[in-house]
């Protein structure tokens, strides 16, 4: 495409022909916004040390705690951040172990040669290990929780139950398809605990098909025996799937996972105290933690790097807030929820109120908009007065809709605030979620920016308007 | 992020709660379009073909002919195509030659140490060559054709104009950033050229940092010597101002580019006989040139497999379209538009009328919408019917907006119709544009397949309501 002689008039201007005098100040003021972080931001720096410098930080893990003296420096470092606390919060302690083994034998067609075969594998979040010997037992195929009551106690003792309904392609929001899938990445163990099953293997969770496997969170039933649980890749399960068509296939599993005792974590937060409206909090956030594996830099060290920028941007452009604006950046998402839990805890019991929390959990992609909800009973009026932002941010092609939040900020739901989940774009999402290449490489900077940008821009105006 | 718990219901539920059962239909057979092409779409396959196997198919070379028997081979295997053409037009022929040369020279700032340096370079599009000694001359840096007027010959005369005005990163609109700074590598040369410059060098169109040169059009006005034009990395144009500063530089060219005589080639035509209003032609294309370097995977084969993904489907779904659907896959945009007008001609000559033309070359990116335009006095009434899609295609987060087109699209403005330009996501389209990069592996296959479905939902509407 050359364009040569297209003049492409940038929508702003457009749409600053039908605002008034007033509403132009606000417009400028975002145009602001944007210029100063895609030419100036620091986010890309930021998580270029968390993701590819510290890397993989599992609460409970060292590197945590360096991401939380890190971003906790950095902040400190704003000028206009008036206060800095690392707050302490419970965290769960699992660690991987040397890399995990998936061998599956089987007999050859021909029936004259065995054929012995490693996979690609991950232990999932939360398992327990297998001890040094490791096990072994024949593979049974499922496509869901269900079949395994189903099969009962006679099929799956002592087997090795592999959960392979893949994530759905059909659907436009891969997030969509991730939440009708993961139940088996989640509760697989648990369910084929009860009827004897020795272990679990999964394939990853993500719509496309390669040979990276996709670590995440399981849970044991408190009333179950714990068995290991491995996520396999996406290839790895379509071969293993054809194979036992027309085999019976054995699989040895080798995984030293253990968990440990809870462990003292913190969240990092930053305060501008607000000059009108001081106890009117507007929190934006991600989380700190990450998976062990890769560098979590969509997931999410890009949603910490933007709600960092937020405070640093307003720095820059000496805006001095109305409400109080926090950026907190939670610990233990991924496995737990501590931080997001101790958070509401501690915020209930000063009495504070969150007008409005915004996290950043879904990536550093190109932002399409976002999502909210809040207490049913003052829900409508809020996302009235949300929706009337859309004359200031249509114009960056972002929506503001009805349904959406974030798992950290769930737990201040009952402050009856407004709670806002930001949404990039998720078709790459699943490429890289949880895997070895959620890497700074695979974030594409003016993508980051531009996420960074337009969180900047709602909490400006949530700041400027309030929400009532 | 983790999300076991929340469920995203899909927009497309809640929005089909508001249709009527008619429109309800409607909405089903878009599922279906989207449902199918997610799944079982073979635009990638062809883009696979096209970019990597092909490559890079500059009008009037051997590989733009293969890519014209290829993909009219492709359209004519499936079943629903009334009619298949390869239609004859004129086009340049333009010869890069072995790989162009920049190294400059400069004293070392201690004036002792003479250095000498490669610059990562791509001659432009229709540049002559240097000959093979090349040529030399000190370096002239300006940020804009009317600098020139100011400089005048006393300064300029046998040197080499260096134009290093970059893409502004403040546009939220890439396409824009590149409409603005454009003009240095279009019309450079000419312009150097009246002051008896000896060749440019011109700042790769991108707005990354990085070592990848961007060729691309450029064109000699009638009344002026031609002189070589090349570009180089913005890497190489960063440190290349930075030297500037302080030192003079001086630059070899070496660039054995040849422009020789015109030649025959083809547009691809497939077309589908409307059942109810044959008449009422509905185009669909990109252009199946490219530049030489790369494989042209985004810029514009992505738009050429797009297009017979529409017929691909219609046919998979046994769809038989009321008006006539024509899939045109347009010759020698990148350097020429030869394609593109022999196939207005024919068609004004044959008195055709085209409702419609969509026209897809912005990349395979995530699609976010379309734009359209018409002649002044039939617009409105297109642009308000245009915009009733809405309600089909919003859950798909796809907005229908005014102003926007295609360079292959636009001869046919005289005939009336609505002229539609898809728009996907176009914040890494620059990274790629006209460089070596512009490959399949840099192709999101799912990004790819959103943007066909996107295109074959609204042909389909289109064809099923018209536009009046």
């Amino acid at each position: 495409m050359k364009r040569t002689f297209v003049l492409i008039l940038s929508n702003i201007f457009f749409s600053s022909a039908f605002l008034s005098a007033q509403e132009d100040q606000h417009a400028l003021f975002i145009k602001d916004i944007y210029d100063y972080t895609l030419q100036n931001a620091k986010c890309g720096q930021w998580l270029g040390y968390l993701s590819d410098t510290i890397g993989g930080r599992l609460a409970g893990s060292q590197a945590s705690l360096d991401a939380v003296d890190y971003t906790a420096s950095e902040l400190d470092d704003i000028a206009i951040v008036d206060r800095i606390e690392k707050q302490r919060c419970t965290v769960p302690r699992w660690q991987r172990g040397p890399a995990e083994k998936v061998k599956i034998s089987y007999k050859h067609n021909s029936g004259m040669i065995n054929i012995q075969q490693n996979l690609n594998a991950l232990a999932l979040g939360n398992t327990v290990g297998t001890g040094p010997q490791g096990l072994e037992g024949e593979i049974v195929e499922v496509f869901g929780l269900d079949t395994l009551e189903t099969l009962g106690r006679a099929a799956l003792e002592g087997k090795i139950v592999f959960f392979n309904r893949p994530m759905s392609n059909r659907h436009i929001n891969t997030m969509y398809a991730y939440g009708e899938a993961v139940d088996q990445r989640v509760h697989g163990a648990s369910r084929a605990s009860k009827y004897g099953a020795a272990a679990v293997i999964v394939r990853s969770m993500t719509n496309i098909i390669d040979d990276l496997p996709h670590t995440g969170v399981q849970r044991y039933q408190d009333d179950i025996t714990p068995i290991p649980a491995l996520a396999i890749s996406t290839r790895d399960a379509e071969n293993l799937s054809q194979i036992l068509k027309s085999q019976s296939v054995k699989c040895h599993i080798q995984n030293q996972a253990q968990i440990l005792s809870d462990t003292i974590s913190y969240n990092v937060i930053a305060e501008i105290k607000g000059s009108e409206f001081p106890d009117e909090i507007i929190l934006v956030g991600g989380h700190l933690d990450s998976w062990d594996v890769g560098g979590g830099a969509h997931d999410d060290g890009a949603g910490c790097v933007h709600s960092m920028q937020v405070i640093q941007t307003m720095d820059a452009l000496g805006y001095k807030p109305k409400r109080t604006i926090r950026c907190v950046l939670f610990m233990n998402e991924e496995n737990g929820l501590g931080g997001g839990i101790a958070y509401a805890e501690a915020s209930n019991k000063k009495g504070e109120f969150h007008l409005a929390a915004l996290e950043s959990d879904s990536g550093g992609f190109t932002p399409r908009g976002f999502g909210c909800s809040a207490d049913a009973e003052v829900f409508k009026p809020y996302l009235a007065k949300f929706q009337e932002f859309d004359v200031f941010l249509e114009p960056y092609d972002l929506y503001l809709k009805a349904g959406g939040g974030g798992a950290d900020i769930g737990p201040l739901k009952s402050q009856k605030g407004l709670l806002i989940g930001f949404r990039p774009d998720n078709q790459r999402y699943f490429d890289f979620h949880h895997t070895t290449a959620d890497v700074m490489e695979n974030v594409n900077l003016r993508e980051l920016n531009l996420g960074a940008a337009a969180i900047t821009s709602l909490i400006y105006l949530i700041d400027q308007f309030g929400l009532k």
